[in-house]
């Protein structure tokens, strides 16, 4: 059985997000959302808050685990026996982002990490600009995946 | 059963092709090469040299396939039922071409690709620098992968 | 009187050149493409066929005029009086080219470049993907404008 | 009357950046700087101070207009009745952040975005390495336009 | 005699930064690491701490000078008349960051910069990415210049 | 006694190279120019051409070497007992090029390179874009070093 591990911190979880775990369970026999808990800032979500946002999201989808993890994304992917860490890329600084890391996280675990490139009409769209919309009190339903869509 | 797609024109296939190949192994239950035949150039190795070259590489492999195509990569990944196409990125330019090649195929077919970041130590190494080597009658072993070692 | 020049071999003139030119025509008075006849490669359509080719598509639109042109691009838009050239980056491939190329026609001529950003449903196109595929005998009329519903 | 929006924090307003608004105003009818107000940092000027600095650089300038705003720039653009927004890029890394932005702003509004590229005397002058310079006690007169010339 | 003077926060220094110095060495009289003590954030060693650690590393090289300063680093530059500045580089990114910086410091100072390309099993190696593992517990000597094998 | 290698194709040899060289004296005992000579192209000067050429930039200066060779540019690398290879970087471009071949040369020879970035002033000016330049009849006199100046 494969298993990828996304992780981040989806503050908040956007389309984006949920497009990168559709594409991946195509490939993968289950998907593993890792919600990074180290760095909660000011007027982010709580780890709990994401959590259950991103738990509606794929409630009917057995393939799809939601959890919460503190400490290093590594150790997180050991303990749960990933196959591979599971990254989507948006742009070439995204790219040399992902790089650094994956090259740590393999020296680190021996845990390949694969990326998938996001697709054009996600490409502009990033947890930071969501809440900058947000933070002016902008409608932004759009950029967040519908539960009730993806349920169906 | 998943299957990856690798394709490119592996003149030659480098020890650089060799480790994509591997790691892609451990997500995908088999990985097709595709050697692709459209362009043959002055100076380059024949198709069929170059599966050739590949087949002894995975002779005891049962999980890789080598195969020639002509026409579409997507038309070739349709005909063997892929799930997605498993391509090696050393650098930004690869990634920038890799990422328009992707948008194509998913367009056209509704195909999927992986990335995977070349390890460093193969991040300098390509089929173009060995055949400038080739070219100046350099020793280019240490390049390409030994069948011996591989199939032990 | 604000006039753009919109220069390239257009070989073949696809959607995401005509999203351009449409993009270009609302902050500017009026929009010449420049068809550049230089060189002609084999297998590409000639200059007269892709003259015709855009004139189709802006048959109606008495602010767009299509011109072939020899020579260096800076001495076509000096002669067509241009305020500036307009160009599409769909990638930082893209930006770095006509980085150098707005600088250097800057210098030639003391005429501005502006870019405009390719929207993601294009940024994937390209007039060398559409000749690829329509070598493999493709149908490609979606990449291509089409003259009916642009000049209705 | 085409309108173009050059919004920022300005903080200070360099040469590099009024290099941009007198390439916009050979293109646009009138260019409007927006001083956006949101993220007052410490050892900052003022949204006023800064208002006042670049209204002194422009002051025999009808076709200039120098304000400040809150929120978020596609509103502010919006209000202004604008054509689009002007940015100046100076590198791959701002072409990436001005690709993300256009996207967003063309998505909020329908607003278009120009990209001019520095030029090159300018690529290396921002107002943070001029921020910088000024912590150490440096003159930095050099990298500020001089309203006195300005306005001959 | 040529002086090479490489710029930190080297925090902590790394295997990364040690082949730096240790190239530089090949092409120059001799190397001064200058330690930068500007922005000193919380969690982070001294510039003492610092300056002590690379010591260390090169106790038995009289080419090579550790010192700390406060400032600009081009001034550090001129009182230790030095040659030219010395960078890594490791990315896209880090190129990006060195041009803004050496173009910064050869108009203020006249000093030039040469940029050496991290070798491949050093890519993946930064302070930050130290720091945060640090930041968990882990043992991280495997980043670190071993004083003992560097002085024999 | 240090010896930088400053390879290329020199087709022609233009005031950005003369800029590279110049700056590399300064850290470098002497410099040796190899133009290389394997592909020769059509409507390319000789190479005995571009070496007179080079030769008049520097008849006055004993510490530059301009030197014709085939072959790999780490043979002859070695063969002139060089300390590293110079390389001038222009862009994003370039740098992901020069990474690939240093990597190279590294490997090959265990000889370095060394990066200077080009200044602002000639970021725009390449070989091929003065050769298009000559190519349409254009007077390219100000892209290319004036002997009679250097050598006073």
């Amino acid at each position: 059985m494969t298993t990828g591990i996304f992780t981040g911190s989806f503050n908040p979880f956007t389309i984006g997000h949920d497009a990168i775990v559709k594409r991946a369970l195509r490939m993968m026999d289950r998907i593993i959302i890792g919600v990074g808990t180290n760095r909660q800032k000011n007027n982010e979500l709580s780890a709990d808050e994401r959590v259950n946002q991103i738990n509606k999201v794929y409630t009917n989808n057995q393939r799809v685990e939601v959890k919460a993890y503190s400490g290093l994304s590594v150790d997180f992917a050991i303990a749960e026996q990933a196959t591979c860490f599971v990254k989507g890329v948006r742009s070439v600084k995204d790219f040399e982002y992902e790089r650094e890391q994956a090259e740590l996280n393999r020296r680190l675990s021996g845990i390949d990490t694969i990326l998938l490139i996001a697709e054009p009409e996600y490409s502009g769209i990033s947890s930071s600009l969501v809440r900058e919309l947000m933070s002016f009190g902008r409608d932004v339903s759009e950029f967040l995946p519908n539960p009730k869509i993806n349920n169906e």
